[in-house]
Parts: structure tokens; sequence; C-alpha cells
């Protein structure tokens, strides 16, 4: 089960059976001037990322799962086949009936299993350039971000690194970025668009005291410009050597992002905790990878305690106790917090209409009823 | 229940109750910078557009109220009240349990009612340019409407009239345009990047034999360049004085548009029937305006039979019976041809376990059950 199967181009949609990776994809795509932009870091399955809603970095300009699968084939508890908008239909935009399709995406595979999705292309962006802007501050960086925004740039990916983060990627890739909160920026678009992305961009984060902007357009360049954002997952573990790190992510809206940054270092200080700090930042949404000793309980337990302060600081700001990891076990009675009884009980009533024995990834997203 | 609610600027969001109309808000807005752009047309209600998942002109652009609602209030058949993203909550994205937002827009009031709906703002844009072309066929006119997509313009709108259509506007409003296939074009962007969209469009167009492009940039000129787009609903009308217009929709992949438009066109042709048609083109959505007499009940049947087999076109085409306008009463048979019996059987279970006593607009998207 991983092949790509009817590839329409002039449609600009695929549909993949479930071992059909995202680079899988692009790499099938290569040819063609298409591709797939959802991004979350790993190269995960396509029918796994429409399961867990993925997003990633580039989210703030091509949406998440949410907005990019047009169909997917489900296998139900009971045996059954559905398709969510029907067998083969790829329509862009419909509103026949109730949207099974976004109620799958996201269900964690408690609903049913996906065998097959079908997805939104995009064409090859004739262009691209990538920048890095260092900034005095977490709310200088996220001025900057609201104000690019708000300014219409259409920007692709626009992460940000704290400074912690920013010293683990020094250290880990030998690069001598100054250690406070910094921007990693990608644009796509024409030759000519980019130079006015560019220019409003780098306009926008002087404003703010944004320094040492640094832009590239060929690719080598480029890579070289982000790769501490590419390698923030192992710098992070590299810090010490020999431990795991814990990922948590929560979202909330922008304007709240510099306070729950700041706070959460704090606790992280408070807490004897090391938790560099990266994030989707055009979307509010950001990890904590916090670096643990897997053979500390006490730590594991202050990790714990740290991931559920974090989660009810997002919920206390309007925000959600997850933007893109979802619910698994971990985050149950959050999402209890988060949805308040009466949405719980809608979801759990959906749960038990659709899989009534509890045969579909049973114990994930809803806690067990109560006894 | 007509107050805007919480409008958070930097944020990008705003909730409204159900008397707010798309119009009120844009005006509420007026000096923000910011704008709700979802425009399906008619001054709506935005908790009434959320139920009916609306979209119309600038969806290719702007997206679906699918993709542009973040939270809504809704009050169950029991009399509870729920928040589908929790209370009070709206992050720009979220994994947090079932996407209950998306199974609420568009399930048209059988689910439950909508009381609040928050929503997500966009810059005004820094300018913006409209623009006509003429076509030699409607094949020529969605050619165009592909490559444009295809080399990345971020159109705006970009709609399509016939020949049947285009001639009803000359008429209504003393217009001279072409009696050929024709797209009406909008751009949104910065001066800049406006030339280079509009250029590159021109330049499309005319390699598919476009002619006679005109653009215009100040609102008053847009606004007579696109006069004809804004009249459509009535020119139809007034086709024949004393008639009423039966207005139906589908939606199928770009590339099945021609096809799918000029066997329509002939089946209006064979059955004497004034259908003239207007489509969201850069979305494969598109509307026949039948012309009736309602007096008439002979013709009111072929008008019946003519949307069956126009619906039916488009299932086979990969499509849906409905892009934009709904379910209903009228096309519920059709929605069960399109989702297939396994698919509705799920849609019913959400309704029963939803709405256990079928008080929510009973009768409406599902058949009864056959005795």
């Amino acid at each position: 089960m991983d092949q790509v199967l009817d590839l329409h181009q002039e449609d600009f949609d695929v549909t993949v059976e479930p071992g059909v990776t995202r680079k899988a994809l692009n790499a099938y795509l290569r040819e063609t001037g298409l591709w797939f932009p959802v991004d979350p870091g790993a190269d995960a399955s396509l029918c796994g990322m429409a399961a867990t809603s993925a997003s990633g970095t580039n989210a703030v300009r091509y949406g998440t799962m949410r907005e990019n699968v047009l169909n997917l084939e489900v296998v139900m508890a009971d045996g059954t086949v559905i398709h969510t908008a029907g067998k083969g239909r790829r329509p862009r935009k419909t509103s026949a009936g109730y949207n099974l399709t976004n109620l799958f995406v996201g269900s964690e595979g408690t609903l049913g299993i996906i065998t097959k999705t079908t997805l939104r292309l995009y064409g090859v962006p004739e262009a691209m350039v990538s920048a890095v802007c260092s900034f005095p501050s977490v709310q200088a960086a996220v001025d900057s971000t609201v104000q690019i925004l708000q300014a219409g740039v259409p920007i692709a990916r626009i992460e940000f690194l704290d400074d912690v983060m920013i010293d683990a990627c020094n250290r880990f890739s030998s690069l001598s970025y100054p250690v406070t909160p910094t921007l990693f920026l990608e644009f796509h678009g024409s030759e000519k668009s980019l130079e006015e992305q560019v220019s409003t961009t780098e306009e926008i984060t002087q404003s703010n005291g944004g320094a040492d902007f640094k832009w590239a357009t060929d690719t080598e360049e480029r890579n070289r410009l982000w790769k501490a954002r590419h390698d923030a997952w192992y710098a992070a573990l590299a810090l010490q050597p020999g431990c795991k790190a814990y990922a948590t992510d929560v979202c909330v809206p922008l304007s709240r992002l510099p306070q729950i940054i700041v706070e959460t270092k704090e606790d992280l200080i408070q807490n004897k905790l090391t938790g560099p700090i990266a994030g989707h930042v055009g979307d509010g949404n950001f990890h904590c990878l916090v670096v643990l000793d897997p053979n500390d309980q006490e730590e594991q337990h202050r990790v714990h305690l740290f991931t559920e302060r974090l989660a009810r600081r997002a919920l206390a700001m309007d925000g959600t106790c997850t933007g893109e990891h979802g619910v698994g076990l971990g985050k149950r009675a959050l999402l209890c917090e988060e949805m308040g009884p009466m949405a719980i009980q809608v979801m759990q009533g959906l749960k038990d209409t659709l899989d009534p024995k509890n045969l579909m990834n049973p114990g994930k997203i809803l806690l067990p009823a109560e006894l």
C-alpha cells in the first residue's frame, strides 16, 4: 500500500496510499512543477499526517492538513469502507452534507483507519529566498511577525528560536549566531515579488530592533542559513549527552506569544529544566523541547508538571493545549479543561456512534468514562 | 443579538452574534485595516454563512467559511451550549480533539443553532486591480484559469460568465461586452506585485486567444468594469419579464469545467430553457440561473429534470452536486448518490446522536428513513 494513485496535474490533486511519505510524494512530483507543501519536519506518511492533522513550518502560507485533504477512504470499526467526500470525488470545494473529511482529519485513528488520502497540490514557486534575523527580545521578534502578516507579505515560513535554542544550535553545528531570540524566514514567489517581500520584511524587522538580517537565494546558501533550524531537534538533544527530549506544543493568539514565552522561560529556570523553544510563530504555535535524563524519575515528574503548567498557561490566554502534536494519552485531561464538559460529551457521542465497541485506537483523545 | 464582540486586531480575529451581516462587520472594521473577505454576494449574516458553509467569488484566494471559522457557540438539541473549540478560544490552529467546528460549519442548522461565530480576519490589501477579458471559447477561458493558478498568481477573484450571461448583462446594464465567454478578474496586493500579477495574467490570456483585456485600478473604474458581474443575477431575471430564476450550482475538478459547461449549454438548448452560467471558475464551481415562469408547471418540471442532469453530470466527473449552495431539501437524493450508502449512514449516525428527537431543521440534508 505504498502507491501514488491518480495524479491529476491540471486539477492540482493526487491520491496516495498509506505507505507514501511526504518526501516520497514530492520526489514523485519532481518533474510536474507541483508539490505538496505541508511539512511537519519528519518524513511522515501522508495518511498518518491526515490522521493527526499535521502541520509544521509552512502552515502560515499553505495551511495544515485540515485545509489540504480533499477526500479520505476510511475503514470503519464495523469493517465498512467509506469515502468522506464520496468515492473518487475531488472538487476543490463542496457543501454536500456534513464535513466528514475534517471529522476524520485529526481523529488520531480513533474513528476509523485511513487507507487513502486525496490531497491538494500547489505549483512549485518560481523562486525562494531564506533569511535570518536576530532580535533584542521575544517581544520584538513577535511584533515583527504580526507586522509582516499585517503588511500582507505572503510569507511561506516564519520560525522563532529562543536564545537557548540558538545557543544549542551554535554548539551543535559550529555556527555563530548571536545568542538572542531569532527569526528564520522563507519567502516563495516570483523573482520580482520576492524582492519586495524581502525589502518589506527587512524594513519591519529593522524598525523592531532586528539586526544581522541575512538572506540568501541559491539552494546551498539557503540550506546553510537555515541549518540551525533544521538541526534544532538534534541540537537540543545534544545539550545533555545521553538525555532524551520531551517535546510539547501549545498554540495561542499571536498577541499572547511574547508573554507566554517569557513566562515559560522563567518557569523552566525556576524548575531547573533545560527547554529550548522553537515556534511556528506565524500561527502562534510553539514547541518546548525539554531535555531530560530517562533514568531520573524525579526530573520526569518535574517535566510532567511543567508541561501541564505550560498547557494551562495557553488555555488561560484563549489558546489550545496542542497546536499540532495532538492529544494522544498525555493531554486527555487537558482536553477536558480546554473544551468543557458539554463539548467533550459531544466528542464522546461521536466516538460511541462510529466505534461502539471502542476498537479504534482505544483510550486515545478521550478519557475512559468514570465508573 | 446583533453585536460585534471581541475584536482582536493584533490577532486578526473577531466574534460576532447571529444578527451581524458580512457588510455590517466590514463597515465596523473600516478603520482597523482589517476585513473579512468571504463574499457570497448577498449581505448574509455571518452565523448563517457558517451554518451553510458559504463561499463565493474570492474563495480561490481566501478560502470558504470552512477555512475561516475559528470557533462557534452552538445551542444543541437538548438545550446545552457548547463551544466547538472551547469557550473563548481562538488559536489559529489546533489539534485538540475532533474538529467540531467544521462539523457544524455547513450542517445547515440540522445539528444545532449557531449563536456566536469567531472569524479569522485579513489585512486590507494595499491596492486592488480589476480586469475583464473575452475568450473565443469556454476551453480558452478555463485553460487561462488553470495556467494563472499554475503560475502562482495569487488571484483574488476569477469569475466566468458565459455568452448568454454576458448578453443578458449587456442588455440589463447597457454595456457592450463581446458576447463570448468572459473572465472577470480581481487582484489584491502591493502596487508592485499587482503590476506583475496583471502582466503575467495578460500574457496567459493572450496566449489563449483572450482579447479586449481591460484593467482598472481606481474604485469607480473597477466598479464600472465589474458591473456586469455584480448585476448578473438581476440581468438574468430581466431576460424574461415576470419570470423567476432557479439557481443551482455544482463543482468539478478544474480540468472538467469546459466539458461540463459545453454539455450543460447543449442540454439547455435542447430543452428550450434559458440558463445563463456564472462561475467561480478558480474553484471549478459554477451556477446556472435558469429563468422560469412561476405559473408554468410543465416548465418547472423541465427545470427540475435539467438540474438533476446537471448534478449527475458533475458527479460523473468526480465532482459534487453542490459546491456552495448546500443540500437543503432539493438535493437529498443526489447527496445519497454522491456519498454512497455507507457515508450517508455515518452522516445519519451523527445526526441521530446529536439530535435524537430530530428537532433541528428536520428533513434537511438527509432523506427520512424509508418505512
